[in-house]
């Protein structure tokens, strides 16, 4: 399976959350669910989109975009899962905005999806800056990382629907205390929804899996 | 030990690159040597730090400035090891620019002091593009994020003069492939130094640390 690169330099001008906007009521008019996944460069972004691939594909038709500085490394791999595929460059930008993700949309082609899914740029600061119009904001936190990663990057912790804590599996090996890190972020959004889970060992996914496909439905049934 | 928080947003009109130099020359002219330290979230950046304190310590008086998005943490952690230290808060920015770190220098206060190191934001992206005046740029790669990472964040591989590569104790739990790690880092930058390093157990620090105190004295006794 084959994917197009794309380069989606950003335009200045434009005002970003009516940009979203505009996206979000386009894509509920055919129908498609829009998450946007954020975390740490290495947090696992790509594997855990894999695994959620190989959960959600016989249930939707899934298109992905997969937002990088200005690799393809991500797409390659994805469209080996045998998904639609887009990879997005952003010429050295940390983040995606509503107008690059716009453009991303339109040249990922939106027929015949029901499920779309944005692995924004690895970073923890400018990515939750920016409503890019999707309808979940999904944020890995991996457990190397450290369970004190929401009181020095609380904005992302704010803005995320779903919190996954991934590589679950090794938290014995690192210092790694999930109830301080589950505290630590409801402390800022205390509607968060949390699932330890390792793309590693496919721990966890099945609940998530669940949890999306609850929320992809009741969106499509009109809420 | 107490530290100081100071806000340093960013001022939008200054030459960053200008700004660096008048940085550099002035530290030259007072003799202190000027390391910016970068790396994700949760690499370790603090942890390294803290080991280098210990071996630099007895030979060099040293200042940090931690930059963070609006935490305090890592400061009070540093302020511990008995260094003089400052909290600069970015105010959701990315990275610290040559004017807010010329503004951190001179609230540090550096009389006295031989050698200054700053603790940049958390992120493989932003903080790559801004000169900020050090004489050495040092990121930190860590086992967890990756051996594929150069590939996808080229500008922080390409622009650091040394690549510490840590928890490497872990490598071989995570699917960590260190020769590749070095392969794609020196093909965007031939001339960085590598060091493989753990924070937690010491590994590596030794040479690490003489390897720095080494270009410290050559710019000290004037190169």
């Amino acid at each position: 399976m084959t994917y197009k690169i794309k380069e989606v330099k950003e335009r200045v001008l434009c005002d970003n959350d009516a940009v979203a906007e505009k996206t979000r009521a386009e894509l509920r008019k055919q129908g498609i669910y829009f998450i946007n996944l954020m975390g740490s460069p290495g947090a696992g972004k790509t594997s855990v989109l894999l695994r959620l691939i190989s959960f959600l594909s016989p249930l939707y038709r899934i298109g992905v975009m997969e937002a990088d500085v200005d690799s393809s490394v991500d797409a390659a791999v994805v469209a080996e899962a045998g998904v639609r595929v887009i990879q997005l460059h952003t010429g050295g930008l940390c983040h995606m905005d509503a107008d690059m993700t716009a453009r991303g949309l339109e040249e990922l082609n939106l027929e015949g999806l029901d499920l779309v899914i944005l692995e924004n740029v690895g970073n923890l600061v400018c990515p939750a800056e920016f409503d890019v119009g999707a309808n979940l904001r999904m944020m890995l936190l991996s457990v190397p990382e450290g369970d004190d990663k929401p009181l020095k990057y609380p904005l992302m912790f704010t803005v995320s629907d779903v919190l996954l804590i991934n590589k679950i599996d090794t938290a014995p090996i690192f210092d790694f205390d999930l109830e301080k890190a589950e505290k630590y972020a409801r402390a800022l959004n205390p509607d968060v929804s949390i699932f330890p889970v390792s793309a590693m060992t496919g721990e966890g996914f099945p609940a998530l899996a669940d949890a999306l496909s609850g929320w992809i439905q009741q969106r499509r049934t009109g809420e």
